[in-house]
C-alpha cells in the first residue's frame, strides 16, 4: 500500500506554532505519513482565498490524497467539521465553505459531519479545533478510517458563492478572484467562454473600466512593463504587467470588474 | 524501529537558504529522517518568543521526537551548544534559554554540552552553529546515538526567565507574552487560576487598564467586532476580537500588563 | 538504493497555491520521493539571488539531491527549460542563468534542453511552466531517467554573470551581493583574498564608502550595536551589526561597493 498523504493549507501563518501542533499530532496518530505544506499563508480568515487556492491544485496531487484545509472564523462555535470525499481525494475541513470551490467542480459522493468523539483528540479547545477535531480527523483517514466512519451523513454543508462570469449576448461580464504574488490579476472568466466568443470576431478585455489592448500567450508576448490579457495556470483571464505587478500599477485588487465583450457588444467594465 | 523525525524551529526565515542548509546537513547523515517545519519565522534573534513558541507545540508530536531549535544572536561566541532529553523528547539548541520554557514544564532528565567533536562538522563556521554544529547532533540523535555521547553533562545551562503570573488576594496580575497571527493577546494566565478565582464571585479582566467585559468559551461568544477574553489552545487567559486584530484595535503588544480580580480585589492592569 | 531526494526553490511564495500544484505533481509521478523546500520566497523575478542562495546550500545534500529551481520570468517564452548533472546532484530550471552560481563553481557534466515532451505533463501552460514542465522533468529524475534522455545536449546555456571581487595591487574591490534576513551585507569578497592581504600588514575594510574598523571572528567579538566585519558561513566578507541589522544602520543593501586595501592600497570604497 502507498504510504498516506496529507497535505495541508491553513491561515495559522508560519511564524506561530500552530500549523507545527497540527503535524505532531497527526504524526502522533500516523507516523508514516507523508506531510506536504501548500499553504499556511492564507490571509487570516479568508474562506474565499482558502477555497480558491485549495481548488486550483488539489487535483495535481495524487490519488488517495487527504487534504486538511483549515481556515476557520467560527472555530468552537456550533459550526461543524467535516470530512468528506470528492473524486479521488478526501477532505477534512471546518463546514464553513473552504471546501466550495472544490466540490463546485468535483461534487462531493460523502459528506460526513464529525461527531464520532473517539476521532478527535479527548479534549477539543473551543479556540483550536484545527488541531484537536481537523488534524486527528485527517490522521485517521491516514491510518486507514472510511469518511463514513468519522460521523453522520450531511447533505445540507455550507456552499459558499463562488462568484461565477456570466455571459449575456456578446459580453462576458467577471470579476478578479484573485491577485497572486506576482501582482497577476486573475479572474473568473474561463478561457473557453473567451475562445468562444473571439471565434466570431474581434473581442474588447476590460479590467476595472480600462482597457487591455493585447491578449497574448505568454507575459513576454508584450514589451517590458506593458499590460497584457492571458489565459493563466488554471485557465481562466488574467491581467499581467510582464515584469511588473499589474495590480500596483492599475491599482486594482480582487473584486475589480473584468469584462469581455464581442463586435457588437459593449463593454461595461 | 519508527523512521526518525526531527522538527526544527529557527529565526532564520524562508528567503535565505540558511534553514535549506540545515536540512541538506540533516538528510546527508541521516537519509532516512522525516523533517518538519514548524517555524523558520520566529522574529531575528527572539530566544524568548522561540521558547515560548516552541514549548506551546513539543507535547504533541510522537515520542522519540527530536527538536532543533536554533535562535542564536550568540552564534560563534563562548556560549555553549547542548542536547537534552526531557519527557520522551529531545532537544539541540544553544544554550541561550531557548529551551526554558520546555523545561519549566517537563525538566530535563540530562542535558551535556556539545563538546564531542566528532558529531560536529569538521570545519565549524563562527557565524553558522546552526548548520554545522546542531544541525549535524540532531542527525546523529536521528542515527540513534545517545544525548550522553554527545559531550560532558552540564547543570548550569541557561534558564531564561519566563514571567509568570502571581496571585496576591483576589488578584491575578499577569502580562501578554505572545501576539499571534490573528492578532490575539495571548497572556501567561493559566486556566486555573482564573477559573479558581471565579468559583469565589464576578471577576474583571483588564488588559493595558482596559476593561474586558466578556469571558466567553470562543471568538464567536461575542459580536463580530467585540473584544473578549476567553482561554487559548494552550489554556491562557486571551484578549481576541472576534473577527478582527485585537493587538491593533487595543494598540497592545507583548508586555501589556493583563490583571483578572476578584470581587474584593482591585484591578491594577 | 536510497529514497529519491528533491529539494525545491522559487520565487512561488507561500500564500498562493503554485508551490503546492508543484508538489503535488512531483507526488503522482514519484509517490516515494522526499520533499524539501529551501525557499519559495525568492524575490519574484530575481535570478541572480536564486542563483545564489541555490549555490550557497546545494553542497550541503546529500551525493543524488535533485534540485528544482524555478525563478522565471520568461516563463512561456521561447527561453529553454534545462536539466543538468553537475559534481554529485542533478539540477532542472529554466535556461535563464538561475544555475549559474552553482555551475561557477562546479562546472556542469552534462546539460540538455528538455526537449523530450514525454517527461512534460500533456497540457503545457504558457504561464506556468514550473508545473507542466520542470516539476515533471524533476519527478522522472527522482523515478530514474537519466539526464541525457529528457532532451538534446546543449553548450550554450545562459551564464547570468556572477559580480566577482578583483584585486589590483594591494586593493580587493568587490561588493555587497546578499543582505539576508538578519540584515547582514554578504559580499562577494573571500575570506582567502582578504587573508592573504592581511598577511602582508594591517588592511581597511570599507562598505559604501564607510570605514569598518573591527575585523571579527564572530558577532558578539563587538560590543551590542557595534558594526563590525567578519567572515559568514560561506566564507566571504560580510558587514555586520552586533544584535542589529547592519543594512538598515548603514543604509545599505545590494550592490553597495565593499573593499579592502593593504597598508600600502587606498580604498576606493
Amino acid at each position: 500500500m502507498a504510504k498516506p498523504l496529507i497535505a495541508m493549507l491553513t491561515d495559522f501563518g508560519s511564524r506561530d506554532h500552530y500549523a507545527g501542533a497540527l503535524k505532531g499530532v497527526i504524526l502522533s496518530l500516523c507516523p508514516e505519513v507523508s506531510l506536504v505544506d501548500i499553504s499556511h499563508d492564507i490571509p487570516p480568515h479568508d474562506i474565499l482565498t482558502g477555497a480558491l487556492e485549495l481548488a486550483a491544485c488539489y487535483r495535481f496531487f495524487p490519488a488517495g490524497t487527504i487534504f486538511l484545509a483549515v481556515v476557520d472564523p467560527g472555530v468552537g462555535s456550533s459550526r461543524r467539521g467535516i470530512a468528506a470525499e470528492a473524486g479521488d481525494y478526501r477532505f477534512v475541513a471546518p463546514d464553513n465553505g473552504v471546501l466550495s470551490a472544490v466540490f463546485a467542480e468535483t461534487p462531493p459522493k460523502r459528506v460526513v459531519s464529525l461527531t464520532e468523539r473517539r476521532y478527535a483528540r479527548p479534549t477539543i479547545s473551543k479556540t483550536f479545533e484545527g488541531r484537536d477535531r481537523f488534524a486527528p480527523a485527517a490522521a485517521w483517514l491516514a491510518r486507514g478510517a472510511e469518511v463514513a466512519a468519522l460521523g453522520t451523513a450531511v447533505r445540507d454543508f455550507v456552499r459558499l458563492e463562488i462568484p461565477q462570469a456570466r455571459q449575456e449576448a456578446d459580453t462576458i461580464e467577471g470579476q478578479v478572484l484573485r491577485v497572486d504574488r506576482f501582482g497577476n490579476l486573475v479572474t473568473n472568466i474561463p478561457r473557453a467562454m473567451v475562445e468562444h466568443l473571439a471565434e466570431r470576431g474581434p473581442i474588447r478585455i476590460t479590467v476595472g473600466g480600462v482597457a487591455v489592448d493585447s491578449l497574448v500567450e505568454t507575459y513576454a508576448g508584450v514589451a517590458s512593463g506593458a499590460i497584457c490579457a492571458l489565459f493563466g495556470g488554471s485557465d481562466h483571464l488574467e491581467i499581467a504587467e510582464n515584469g511588473g505587478r499589474a495590480a500596483d500599477r492599475l491599482g486594482l485588487t480582487v473584486g475589480a470588474a473584468a469584462s469581455v465583450s464581442g463586435s457588437s457588444g459593449a463593454a461595461r467594465g
